[in-house]
């Protein structure tokens, strides 16, 4: 892949190649940014080199070797000043000079660029590559197409697993065959048991409101159903959310607007879903008012569970925590334990007995 | 984009370029395969070509128009018989004919192939087009990278959807600001609403013991606790199990492996967090035997989700469902009914009082 022209091939003043110990600093650049993805492997050519002497070079070099999308122009600093498609070259008249032929407004990222933010520039603006430049402009090498695709499904599998509540660390990086089941027991069990010691709180809460269970044993018959709707709700709002922020649609900054739409939203669904449970409800022979209660917990926990559930990403966002990391079961327990606080406080408001 | 050369501009016999008219039948084809995806700009020339030919035939084509990556050979029935990189052009002598550059080895896909397919071709062999042919092997277009990384990222955001409990249909398509609430409500209230059904099957099983619930008040403690936990080992499995059918590593066939896998894990994690269950259990005061109960629980808890969490997407992606719509909020509600069969089965064998 790093494949090489070596600088003897090269016409004089025309054509520069990095040569083979310039891929060893690559080394140096963390695997998750432009300079860890790049390849070293490019042309480069001067201002004045003509049509004719670049496809000379062309005709020379190593055949073998991957097919670069374009040719690039640098000065004589190696800074980068415009690019070449090859189409250009091959419809130019024999001693037409780069210069007439380039493109100079060159997208390009600087070589500490995360990959995600290299994906989503090289998307938006359907690229086929990219070239790289350090701070001073100078060209370093060049991202294409094919490793985008790889950085693309690679932050997805990152996503999926982190909603999933699994910490992708351990597994990322080996298909699924290739885990080792000490490995995957090691990116589940820290959540698991992170998970279950948030959800004692379910248990704290269910201890404090000990008395009314025992007065009315119905209401146990809820608890399953309306934290689960809660925790329905959260991830229908977070998968929205999450979505908005990976394709940069939703920024931190419009985190008042996005609570503002979830909100509406959790307030229609939860009237519309709580008018059901009310009927529900009595069909199991329960009290109007404890099938009140349930159908106003539905309606305020899905309020409440779209509101958290707008929040918490934005805010992770903000702080630099990767949003779906927070967006998973970590949001449903903590909908799950203020559910039961909302559940309880209805019912000892509502029902006479309490 | 289907910008598109005049026939009257291709030298004779030398490059047939398809015609305006060819663009309508694009219609037709669904939006989700290949078809759909293709354009109809592309460059066609014939085996015996020359390289001058060639360059004379692009030199007065229109130059604003994107630029292709390949050149297709075809034969006299429009049958795609190689394809020749712009490269190999430049540097190749003005009278070599295609036939002598041309890689006849083309990876090509018929113009029903699903997109998902299509994305995966071209991200496995780094390709930065793919012809699209009839069933007769004729050239109908070409689908380029960027298409791809659009595919790539409209399937994400269809399974981070799914696997949150929304039906993508009604807002798939636009962008977060522009989905009306309306749109949103819809998309979320028929899952949200079928699951609140599901649900209530929990209350069903919670009825059956209330008698249980009444004697052993403490039972209700560990209800949200027990269930959550189930819920969450469910969801790591299913975040595994669908990430590695997405990049296909595994296959409906693998189902037994998967679920041995899954249950293996499955079994060590409940007995790890069974065992800090026994311990943060006993921390509130309740009897031994409930507390071995719900460590029991637990541990009986993580092996069934993991079960039915590796084998229910694979069931789905056999029978043709896409795993992701079964694979969130639905698998969970699965879960927490039957998993406090598990919990009330438990306790009435352990508990003295029942």
């Amino acid at each position: 892949l790093l494949g090489d022209l070596p600088p003897a091939q090269a016409s004089e003043g025309l054509a520069q190649m990095e040569d083979a110990g310039e891929v060893l600093p690559l080394l140096g650049y963390p695997d998750e940014t432009a300079g860890g993805l790049m390849t070293t492997w490019f042309i480069a050519l001067r201002r004045h080199t003509t049509a004719e002497q670049a496809i000379q070079f062309l005709r020379r070099a190593n055949p073998d070797t991957d097919i670069p999308y374009y040719l690039y122009v640098v000065d004589r600093t190696q800074r980068l000043v415009g690019i070449v498609g090859f189409r250009d070259l091959v419809v130019a008249l024999p001693d037409t000079q780069m210069e007439a032929i380039m493109n100079p407004e060159v997208i390009k990222v600087t070589v500490g660029t995360d990959q995600e933010e290299v994906a989503h520039i090289m998307s938006r603006y359907d690229l086929a590559s990219l070239p790289v430049v350090d701070e001073n402009e100078r060209l370093l090498g060049v991202i294409t197409y094919d490793d985008i695709v790889d950085v693309l499904e690679e932050e997805t599998t990152e996503d999926i697993l982190h909603l999933g509540g699994i910490e992708s660390g351990p597994v990322i990086d080996k298909p699924y065959w290739d885990q080792r089941i000490s490995s995957v027991v090691r990116s589940r069990f820290f959540w698991l048991l992170a998970l279950f010691f948030a959800e004692t709180f379910t248990g704290t809460v269910l201890r404090h409101f000990e008395e009314e269970l025992q007065t009315v044993v119905a209401l146990s018959f809820f608890i399953p159903l309306l934290i689960g709707t809660g925790g329905n709700a959260g991830s229908q709002t977070v998968a929205t959310v999450i979505r908005g922020l990976a394709l940069r649609e939703v920024r931190t900054r419009d985190i008042l607007r996005v609570w503002w739409r979830e909100v509406r939203t959790g307030l229609l669904l939860g009237v519309l879903i709580g008018a059901v449970a009310y009927g529900r409800s009595l069909l199991w022979n329960v009290e109007p008012q404890l099938a009140f209660t349930v159908a106003l917990t539905v309606a305020a926990i899905c309020l409440w569970a779209n509101s958290v559930a707008a929040i918490v990403p934005l805010v992770a966002n903000a702080v630099g925590i990767d949003p779906t990391i927070v967006s998973g079961p970590l949001m449903t327990t903590l909908i799950d334990g203020t559910g039961l606080v909302i559940y309880f406080s209805l019912a000892a408001a509502i029902l006479p007995e309490l």
